[in-house]
């Protein structure tokens, strides 16, 4: 009861827009964060790597350190809160030493748990300290709460969602403005949703980083991110998203990670939704999680996955956790109870696919796409064969062969499967350039 | 530390549906959920009114009791689950008895909590046990948690949703499928979605009362739910609903807690909400809760709002929480921390409005309704009139009076404004019927 009496003293190295944003959260709602955790909170100190850039607040208050490392094992911390970034250097060095030295750590970084969480969850559990990473996940969405307290009586069959805000904002123009891709990026990189150097979003890491956590917590495994199945969205054509809607599906980049028979399966890649699932009406920069519970049906959560205030909403929820003496492992359980991860390769996946080929218009080519479908045991749920020009000469003349869209859903079948009846169709030389091939994922 | 070497005891009392799902998920999750929490979680006391009753579950291991309260008192447990219902009566004896006896509480009540809430927070927090109630507020949805944990560092601006799932059902199958509210809920009762007696639920006392514990814990304000303003959705019309859909919304039963000037302000009644908003896209017996804090921004949590098994993950939820040794107030503050609730009158709401109108078809019969809003200062941003036989005969001859639909949206205007001009226009003559009213939430 006596460590309710004393104020939690917090560090916080990386005063970037997410370090600036939590400073001017703890300014305006400090005290009334006491009052609901029974325990005054204050930032003691703060490091960074330039003192004197402006960032709009006041850090006349704190001791600045110049170290971060050093800050995480200062004796006047209780809690080290870590917005560095970055899977290694920095980041990881001075969230290790917090643990060294007994300090509760609080962390944004997706990189450095998807690298390392599994034996810096075993370093805490060993320190007797929390290591929570409720801004890592999602941005401002609850999900690690979620599924680490609030779904602890379900056994979770699947969770997935949109965890990139660039690229589903880039998706959403190229839908909404029937644009190309490049120049929906452009966009989002002017208006600052997007970096200079956009690959970490589009191509689909960032997803799976933060599916691989969900995933350690949703089925209790240790962490595998170098197994998840990545496919980023610079693919995706406007033909692409116009055949989509024709068809009653939206085009989102989704982390799924599900328990199969084989193991589990997590990827990261565009994935077709149906229109009606809630997932798929989640557009612009806007994050949803969904995780499937035996108990709890399905539950989805929306809200903003960046930006600097809607993530230190998260790092100050971790915060008062540790405040109120709330413990809990950092992937909701024991870090020695989590099981290795199993892998269900990806050639296992099952699941409807849509097709796009630009074919060759000439005699017998579609036929001959058919036939590789039909030895590989593929179904076809529907062709549509767009945007042809009516035939006007005679069938003996000969046509002209101008590639044609094809466009095709298949029913539920295997990624082996379709993989290798596009090889086929490929060797064939019936299609003008490679097939695009886009999973289509069952959703409510 | 001893504390977490000993099993949680629970006593349960009620076994209706969600009774009957608590038992099952323990007897399936249990191990799983004392690895996830640090220690054994056992059920081992039951209570209902019919012990002989089959309910597909096997409660030969628990000791039963006839009398919930005297199981709430029982020294063999350490916390007491109440799952009876109702506001008074055994359920509030048997909570208030767990209490004195110094055991945490668990509740899926929100008809108790919304009437006797905040005396009950006030003596668990004086034996200084917890008073959890997750389930109560919206089934499945973890909202309870992520207003009193997540979302601890935001001022919340507004909580709202659609938090009754019979409702729902009826105003989605009114729009579906053009039928009348009576058709509706005939279907609803059949498919079990809706009581023998439906005016707890589509009356809006159900959304009241759920609203009533969110604006507490949202606001850190007392709970006063006699003063809600409650409208039920008996009068929707199928003319309202297509009307709704023409001008872009949709029509939901919300509660609406927000903070104005002049206090806080509760609602609960049928709501035309924009098409393209997270709430108005959730159909069927599912609810959602939409959160605005001031650092997160805006949240949503969608899922099932009853049901046993949705539920009782709501339940478990609650119970690990006390076994992790989690303790918070029970609306997320000290309750000598609530302030009294300052009611905002519901003749101050501002907003848009719907009007809709049968108007007897006699010259200067609108003019005389315009004038009427334009005298109390109403902007109307459109007129709709619909379905109006064409004029056949010359304007000289007398027309036929039979009354024509007149639908009106409102720029933001008061409610007793608006209010006050119906009135007149009734008082006028020329309208045959009561006019309908429905007011415009708008949100993102």
């Amino acid at each position: 009861m006596s460590q309710m009496d004393t104020a939690l003293r917090i560090g916080v190295a990386g005063l970037g827009t997410v370090g600036a944003s939590l400073v001017r959260l703890m300014g305006r709602h400090g005290n009334d964060i006491a009052v609901k955790s029974g325990r005054p909170i204050s930032i003691t100190g703060v490091s960074a790597r330039d003192r004197n850039k402006d960032r709009g607040i006041d850090l006349s208050g704190y001791a600045w350190s110049d170290d971060a490392v050093a800050l995480a094992a200062d004796s006047g911390n209780d809690v080290f809160v870590e917005l560095i970034g970055g899977a290694d250097g920095v980041a990881h060095a001075s969230v290790r030493a917090a643990i060294a030295a007994g300090k509760h750590v609080v962390t944004a970084n997706k990189a450095l748990l998807a690298t390392h969480g599994v034996s810096l969850a075993r370093e805490a559990e060993a320190a007797g300290v929390s290591l929570n990473f409720e801004a890592a996940a999602a941005g401002g969405i609850p999900i690690v709460k979620t599924l680490r307290e609030a779904l602890v009586g379900n056994t979770i069959n699947r969770v997935y969602g949109i965890l990139n805000g660039t690229s589903n904002y880039i998706l959403t123009r190229m839908e909404q403005d029937n644009l190309p891709f490049a120049e929906c990026l452009t966009a989002a990189q002017r208006l600052g949703y997007a970096e200079a150097d956009p690959s970490y979003d589009i191509g689909g890491q960032d997803t799976a980083h933060k599916l691989a956590l969900l995933t350690a917590i949703a089925f209790g495994t240790e962490i595998d991110a170098q197994s998840i199945y990545v496919e980023g969205i610079s693919s995706i054509t406007p033909a692409d998203i116009e055949a989509a809607d024709e068809l009653g599906y939206r085009i989102k980049l989704l982390g799924v990670a599900s328990r199969t028979e084989s193991g589990i399966e997590q990827r990261a890649h565009p994935t077709m939704v149906p229109k009606s699932s809630a997932i798929a009406r989640v557009d612009g920069v806007t994050n949803a999680v969904a995780v499937e519970g035996d108990f709890v049906g399905q539950i989805v959560l929306l809200g903003a996955g960046a930006g600097g205030d809607a993530t230190a909403s998260a790092v100050m929820s971790d915060i008062a956790d540790i405040a109120r003496g709330d413990r809990m492992g950092t992937f909701g359980r024991p870090a020695s109870s989590l099981e290795p991860y199993r892998r269900a390769g990806m050639r296992l996946h099952e699941g409807g696919y849509y097709i796009r080929l630009s074919v060759y218009d000439r005699p017998g080519a579609f036929a001959a796409i058919a036939r590789r479908m039909a030895d590989a045991d593929i179904s076809l749920e529907s062709i549509v064969q767009r945007r042809r020009a009516p035939r006007t000469t005679a069938p003996e003349h000969p046509v002209p062969e101008a590639p044609q869209p094809v466009i095709m859903i298949t029913y539920e079948t295997t990624e082996a499967a379709i993989r290798g009846a596009l090889e086929l169709v490929k060797e064939d030389g019936h299609i003008a350039s490679d097939p695009q091939m886009i999973r289509i994922e069952p959703l409510a």
